[in-house]
């Protein structure tokens, strides 16, 4: 195997940690917002992570940008528009531009460092930058969300680091007031919501505030994330005034390449486990 | 936090890690079969490795010994005799003994230490061990399905460690060949089959193997395992005439405590990604 060595990201408020056997260190650099490092890994492909957390690797990061958008724009009628707050590797994007349905999708990316590291190193991630109804924008979402024109938005995706930090205003009331302007009629807006295992308490505050800015419907969608704490994750949707279902409204229409997602995998993922669905039942 | 250290299992063949941040070791003993470890965790309960590798975890194993257990039963329309074969920590017989419908569940585990630990460190998963409808024996399992009476058991679980070593027999045809002449007509075989992201060659192997020596249908049920790599696993089961389908049979006509299993995960966990769909439909 040559020179090999082990790098872990120990999560303090989680007690786990995850690890890859690694080659050597590709890229490393500060950028305004944070520690940007590219690691070569000997089974899990190109590894980035952002301030020493593992934010995705080669091998299995299609799990979670398909996660992040399918299921969200399979709920939309119209997804014409489309905004991504965050999500600077671009992977997100390019889910969402499988689907011709969608007119332009802007990223609001605050470090644009993050987009162009991965240019280089993750360009399959990137395929879609060059779409003529990609929009990539590199400044404060939480800003461009503010000063959004009511009812501009089909779609609102959050693809951020974990809510502590600079992305903590993320999971705001006044953010997720500002999103359910920006939607439209029928809108829903997604976004990534931790570990089913370790965050249930994040997950209710979730559905409490999106409630209460007036989101119609609440719904949660679990995967596995393998480089993430406990290697399960999942997705939240809110609708304004949209109505989930187990039926993908998209998907079958379009021909659509994936590795993961899928019409058996739209329904199964909102099927949630006894503990939550207790939980939810009787808040 | 006090003394705290980090705990990691590097998996060598996979190039992933996996650890915990422990308080301290409770206790270290090598069987005549492997080095058993129990460490307490600051996040995650209890801790036992076997051959340091993490084998449950005392705040998630729920998911693991309801997803090898349940999906199987409620597939079986008479599951009155169950074997488990490996199962020594005891969770396994715990979620079995749950079911009224079984009359006795025998357990040969290889390494009676595992058992005498899992009763001292994890009694809650040993709560069934009285039950007289339980039977521990502590023998070979290979050996004693080689001699098990024909058609004489309408459930077989295997509760093994990876298929390596001392446990490779467990994936072998002529062991499998044992386990279908024991099984009675529609009954069930069900194994914990390893990781869908890192063990696809593994489980093609599995459905050939399986169907060869002739179990009529061969399903996968997928699930999280935060402490084993990928935090991504599944069970394998096969059916002896037995027909699968997305309701289980027993469910809902007996009260079962649960915290993982319910009848939506009864169907969601056989959904299958995209990339397993298309490699079984296109072996």
């Amino acid at each position: 195997m040559g020179n090999t060595s082990w790098i872990e990201e120990r999560l303090d408020s989680d007690g786990c940690s995850i690890g890859y056997r690694v080659h050597q260190k590709l890229h490393e650099e500060q950028s305004d917002f944070q520690l940007i490092e590219i690691w070569e890994s000997t089974d899990f492909g190109l590894l980035m992570a952002l301030d020493g957390c593992w934010m995705v690797t080669g091998r299995e990061n299609f799990i979670y940008h398909e996660m992040l958008a399918q299921p969200a724009i399979n709920s939309v009628q119209t997804p014409g528009q489309v905004a991504i707050v965050g999500g600077g590797d671009c992977g997100t994007l390019r889910e969402v531009l499988k689907y011709p349905q969608v007119k332009q999708a802007v990223q609001i990316e605050i470090d644009e460092r993050v987009t162009r590291v991965s240019e280089q190193f993750f360009p399959e991630l990137c395929a879609a930058n060059d779409d003529p109804r990609a929009k990539l924008l590199f400044e404060d979402g939480l800003a461009w969300m503010g000063s959004c024109e009511a009812e501009s938005q089909d779609l609102i995706l959050i693809d951020s680091t974990d809510p502590v930090g600079m992305a903590a205003g993320l999971v705001s009331a006044d953010f997720f007031k500002a999103c359910h302007q920006a939607l439209s009629q029928g809108g829903v807006l997604g976004m990534q919501s931790e570990s089913p295992l370790l965050h249930q308490d994040l997950l209710s505050d979730l559905r409490e505030r999106l409630t209460a800015v007036g989101f119609s419907q609440v719904r949660h969608f679990l995967f596995p994330q393998p480089c993430y704490p406990t290697g399960w994750w999942c997705v939240t949707l809110a609708g304004k005034g949209a109505t989930f279902s187990d039926v993908p409204l998209h998907l079958g229409s379009v021909e659509i390449d994936n590795r993961y997602y899928n019409a058996g995998i739209h329904a199964a993922s909102q099927q949630l486990p006894e503990f939550m669905r207790q939980r939810i039942r009787t808040p």
